[in-house]
């Protein structure tokens, strides 16, 4: 069958990455090929664009400028990694993809959308994930895991609560938007409970995965 | 009287950073205060970007991501740099502004014009120039005036003469298209006859200079 390209979304501390490389392990053993990765970065140029996004004072960058440099990551990762592995026949599993840029610029910080997403239509060259998995976990929730993390990429998690606040709902107005692509996994469960949610809702979308 | 903003344009070897200190001289001797600046680049942040866009391989960003960059790299620059400037009264003359990346990337490279321009919008936040001198130099002395300067930064240099003839046929183009702004230089001229040049078309263009 072919290749499929799945995206996992959410606010902080939902556990996608954990989830990831559990699903990737998952198709692996049924027979498929796999690249997991993550954005901003997931390629060369990507990661080195992405070192001037996720470092450095939380107002570093304007939020256009933080848009324009994180949508020429994404076009990149786009051009140089995910097409050539989907061509391939690679399932690519992607930690955020254009969604991330509604939620965190657009819902976020409050940035036009319609000029978000005339952005995205460059970033993504018109390549839509085949299915997108919403990682739902309550704000206060996600942030106390992601703050028990250790690391120096936390300028996102140092903005404040209402900014958290008004991703989620982001993430919930635009997974309505599209159910036919999203899903939402209650993140907020145990480990075990979700990695099964993530492989029912992936079989249950690719019903010839064998 | 108000600070104005210049911008210089042109293909390479036209001879602009030489005629940029020559001018923010003159005007310094008139009692402005001046800052002279260059494209990509000009704010601790886009001379970051920058680093990414003029160093390596000719085809190491496809044409769209170069065009994100230098619109995160100009939009740093407007925000931090360029706006603050005229704000306090400094005049700023810029080497290369938003022109450069219509005549570069689409008329140079075919990129779609229209496209472009929206992520000019985005990225000049509206910023305009208020005299855009066009350095009009023929290709063949352009190229080997750059060719006889050194440096790492040649990747443009390095491109095919078509694309250095698309690209003077651009800037014609631009600047036929707003004589209001633009001024066309004949750059192929001894230096002291481009400087006398500039001079009076400054001059002329800002008759309350004093």
């Amino acid at each position: 069958m072919t290749a499929r390209f799945i995206s996992f979304e959410g606010g902080e501390g939902g556990g996608k990455s954990t989830q990831i490389a559990r699903l990737a392990d998952w198709l692996r053993g049924r027979g498929k090929s796999v690249l997991t990765t993550r954005e901003p970065g997931g390629s060369p140029g990507a990661e080195e664009i992405r070192t001037l996004f996720v470092t450095g004072a939380a107002d570093r960058w304007d939020g256009v400028t933080e848009a324009l440099l994180v949508s020429a990551a994404r076009r990149d990762h786009v051009m140089k990694t995910i097409r050539p592995a989907l061509a391939a026949g690679t399932w690519v599993l992607c930690d955020r993809f254009a969604d991330s840029t509604l939620a965190y610029q657009g819902y976020g910080r409050g940035l036009s959308l319609e000029m978000l997403k005339t952005l995205q239509a460059l970033a993504t060259d018109g390549l839509t994930p085949d299915l997108t998995l919403w990682f739902d976990v309550p704000v206060t929730i996600g942030l106390h895991r992601a703050a028990a993390r250790r690391g120096t990429e936390a300028r996102f998690e140092s903005l404040d609560t209402g900014f958290h606040e008004r991703l989620a709902q982001g993430y919930a107005t635009l997974a309505a938007a599209e159910p036919a692509r999203f899903r939402r996994i209650d993140a907020a469960a145990p480990l075990a409970a979700v990695e099964a949610a993530v492989i029912d809702t992936v079989a249950a979308r690719f019903p010839d995965l064998g």
